[in-house]
Parts: structure tokens; sequence; C-alpha cells
């Protein structure tokens, strides 16, 4: 098959997708994520080679799964293989950031009605101290089970209740609305809050367990983020193993390697040392201070969107300064 | 004073205003509407001037209320003087298309942090057979006694946990997210209901009741409308008065006559016969089917949003075919 004919069906094959939330329930059930495992963003990773933001979510993940007290403990068990690490992709799944994902997390799942595959990703854990950006303390942990316990349970309850959430809706809509999907996400969370208003009412939750989850999916205005990666992801899936098909179907970092996946070269990764972002930082601090990218969310480009819809953003590019994709090839 | 003076201090005074909603409770008590009294959109009007619709709407609200059985009884209370009816404008109070207001309606109370003063607006009915739009039968009666049953105590309560809501924020945002704020309130709807969420979850209401007017609240992509025609009375109920100054703090129909109130002019109202707006009709409709404009609603129009907000707006303007505030002084 020529290049161009397999890129143009597999071009279709990723468009008519359709990708909708039909669930939220611990990775170990849902991903059938093992025991003693840890998924974290980008290409594969070996423990020596991650950066420290990378080590030390892997080391609060451990810790708040309970294998271990503390951090040295939690560092020698990767090293000596008794906790695997491993990358999202490899396991149906993305992550924003570090990308932390184990058995006890809950999980979206996106499931691609067209292909019958699914995609996974952690709830947004919002802003402050969190795992995502390699925070490492109780307050983080406390986080997380808090997630596990009340919010994963009644979103998903939620979900179900509502027999799937179309996403390829909700984005299309939000698009229009100033999101570009991956910096500004308020008018997809927005119009998500509203969509799973009825549904959490009548999860007959406790009304404080229920508000607890309410204020914290309202408050949140990337709450949508990890579900446009988990879309990305259910889109991109079914495109790699495309014989003969130059598509990119994966971009992503671990703060060590930038990683792409090609359609017609199957589970490979190429990979190449990752780039420092130029971005903004706030007063005091400079690109010294920096971790290099890391995160699975690059998927929101993979699938067209993120900076490639920032030109439809009129406030993500006041904020950033970047235009569209004719800049970005300048 | 100069009219120039006197419109720039009239002007500060509209746009130092900060509507907060806080509550939503029976016009009776919220408005204290006597009873007997059925209050109507626009300027004042004799029964006898009033179009079809306008009629139509008043006749259901009074069965709605219980003082008449039928039609019929329900127009000779009103000829009689039995039941009164009035402006909206002369009670604190908006309606959108007739407008109907009775005193066991519930009402979104909005409140002018600045200025102290208070307006006051029913719960958006939704779509279908509305009594906004004249509608008169039973099941337009059993949803707006559903609407005073179970979502009018529901939303009052959730508003009242909430503490108030900012309204001019949320109008700020959701006019960057495409909305016009009268055609287009979807934006303002969804953020509207992801900030209610939690309030929402904290009323302790039954599942069943709070599915109820979750779900309504959630399909409505006009719910906002009403609330911003509410903070619009808000804010400029206090710019009458205003001596010497000729700021419009009103523009309103009843579907008869088009009235104006001048800010420096006090209560006076100055009319002329309504127009027939050019509109879209659905297949089959044309003009000559068609009801002369109606409805409080154009007081959003006169704080500056709606039509003039239009050109930012760009689905609303693809859809209407309209341009913004120049085009339509061509």
């Amino acid at each position: 098959m020529s290049i161009k004919t397999a890129n143009q069906t597999t071009l279709e094959r990723l468009t008519e997708g359709q990708p909708v939330l039909v669930d939220c329930r611990p990775a170990a059930q849902a991903v059938g994520l093992a025991e003693r495992t840890v998924l974290h963003a980008g290409p594969p990773l070996a423990w020596e080679r991650a950066c420290a933001t990378v080590q030390s979510a892997i080391c609060c993940a451990i810790r708040y799964e309970g294998w271990a007290p503390d951090d040295a403990t939690a560092a020698d068990l990767v090293q000596n293989g008794d906790v695997r690490i491993g990358p999202c992709h490899h396991q149906a799944a993305v992550g924003p950031m570090t990308g932390i994902v184990t058995p006890s997390m809950p999980v979206f799942v996106v499931e691609n009605r067209v292909h019958g595959n699914r995609a996974h990703v952690t709830i947004n854990e919002g802003l402050g101290k969190v795992l995502r950006f390699g925070a490492n303390d109780d307050a983080v942990i406390e986080r997380l089970r808090w997630l596990a316990r009340e919010a994963g349970p009644i979103l998903g309850a939620a979900i179900r209740t509502a027999g799937g959430i179309d996403l390829r809706a909700l984005m299309a809509q939000a698009l229009r609305m100033g999101d570009d999907m991956h910096q500004r996400n308020v008018a997809a969370s927005a119009l998500l809050a509203r969509r799973l208003l009825g549904p959490l009412a009548r999860t007959g939750a406790d009304p404080g367990a229920l508000g607890r989850v309410a204020d914290f999916l309202g408050a949140n205005d990337q709450f949508f983020l990890n579900l446009a990666m988990a879309a990305g992801k259910a889109l991109t899936d079914p495109c790699r193993g495309m014989a003969d098909s130059t598509l990119v179907v994966a971009m992503t970092r671990n703060g060590t390697d930038f990683g792409i996946r090609v359609a017609g070269l199957g589970d490979r990764w190429f990979t190449a040392p990752v780039e420092m972002p130029q971005g903004l930082y706030f007063p005091g601090f400079t690109a010294a201070d920096a971790n290099p990218d890391m995160g699975d969310s690059a998927i929101v480009e993979t699938i067209g969107l993120g900076a490639f819809a920032m030109a439809a953003s009129p406030s993500v590019v006041r904020f950033v300064g970047a235009g569209g994709f004719a800049d970005a090839v300048r």
C-alpha cells in the first residue's frame, strides 16, 4: 500500500472514532493493573534515568499504596524489581505530568465505540501540591486516598447512571467556547459538570460526600484535561499497527525522553532527549529551576487539539503568546 | 446639571453595580406580590389591548393559581378587576416573553450589592409548551406547579447555601465563551450549573427530586437568560430618577406596545406600537403567523449585552445573520 493511501485510511480510522466516557473505577479492575506496579508518563524509563520529579512521585505513590513506609524503602523496592514501573501507554492509559497510576487509584474509562478499545486516565487532582507535579507529602496522599475512597465511587456511579457521556460532542462544543483542550478546559469542565449534575444527584450518596465531590469537580477549570487525554488515547490506539502509515499516533515525555510512536511501526518507541519548554515562570523562578518537559498530555496534540487548536482559543493565545500551526513551523 | 455630566454619573451608577443571586422563593414572599395579581412583561397594558398570546398566558396563570376553573371565568375576573394585572417592571421584576409572574411562582432574587436594591425573575421553564410563549394547557400548569413545589425550594436552598453567586463575574466569563447573554446563554448556564453543583448536593434533598431539578437545570441552554434579565433590572433600577440624565434605563415589549423609560424622567413610560421582529421561522410558518414582539428581555440590551454583544458571539451571528452595533445603526 502506498504511504499516502495508508495515511488516508489511518486518518479516517482516527477521525471516525467515538470516545464515550463509560465508567470510573480502580485501575486494578479497569486496566487489570497488577499489584506492585506503578505506571508513569512517557516512553519506557529506567529508574536510574528518571528525573527527581518522577522519582519523587513514584515514591509517593508507593507510600500511598502502603507498599513502603518511606521514600528510601520505596526507591529500594523499585531498584530491586519488587515494584515494577512502566509507561501508562503500555496499559491503555495516559497520565498528565508524572502520569502516575497505581492499582487502587480510580481511573476514568473512555471507550471508543467504533473500535471497541478503551483508554484510562486518573481523576485530575486539582491544584496545589499534587502527585502529577511530583509533590510527595501526607497532604498529597490524603487527597489521593479521598479520590479512591469517595470521589471515584461517586463519579463512577454517576457516569454509569448517565449511560455514558459522548466526549466527542462535548469536546466539539467546548472548542467553540474557547477551549484549546490542553491549556484551557473551562468550557469542557463546565459542560461536563452540567451533564453530570443529574446523574450525581441520583447516586443517592450522602449529601456531605456528594457536596465534597461536587465542589471538587466544580472548582477545577482543568478537570476535563484528563478526559481529553483519555479520548485522545482511545482515538489513537486503533491507529497503531496500521501498515505503511507514517501518522504519529503518540507523542509523550517522561521528564528525560521525548517519545513518539508511528502508526506503521507498531509498538516501537522513537525517543530523543526531552526539551526544556519555553514557559512563563512565577516571579523569582527561571528555567534554571525547571524540570524538562513531561506528561502524556501531548496525546491531545496528537489528535490535532491543544497547541494545534490554540489559535481558536483567544485567552490561551494572549496568555502563552503563541500563534497557530504556521507560527509553530516558523 | 448638564446632560453630559448627568449621563456620566448615571452610567457610572449603572456600571459600578454588583448583581448577586441571593435567593429563590415565591413571589408573594420575595416581591410581596399581592394575591390575585398577575404581572406581565412590557409597559402597562389594558386587558382589551392585550394580544391573544398575552391574554392566553394570563388566563393560564389564573387557572394555575386556582383562582378560576376555566379561561372564560379567568378573563371575567380580569375584566371585572377581581384579578389585577400590571407590569413586572413596577414590582422590581422582569419576565421573558409574556413575562407572567403570580404570587406562588418561585422567583430568583438578584441583589445589587452596591445600591441595595433587588430584582426578581421567574425560573426559565425550558422549551416546549410554556407559559412565556402563551401556551395554556394542563402540561404547562403541571410544570409550573412542579417548579413551585420542587425546583424552587431546592434551588433556593442551594443558592442560600452558596452564600450568593456573583453574576457579574459569571457573566463576564460567559461573554468570553461566546454567549451574547440573550440568544445564547449556554456558557453562563453551564458555569452556573457547575457553581451550583456543590450547594445542590448539600441541600440533602431526596435523590429523585434532586435528580429532576438537576436534569432540568442541566438540559436548558437558556436557563441563565432569566438571571441575565434580573441582573439587568438590578443594575438599571438605581439609575431611574437620576435628574437630567437621558440614559435609557428600560426597554420592553408587551406584544402591543414597545416602552422605554429614561433615567431623568422617573417612572414615566414612553410607548409606541411594538414592531414585528424580522425573524427566522420554522418551515411552513411566516410572519403572518407571528405575534408582534414581547418580553422584558430587552433589559439585557439596556445594559449593553444581547444584540450589542452579538458581534462577540460567532454562533449567534452565523445563526441570526446580524452584525455589530454599526450594522444595527445602518
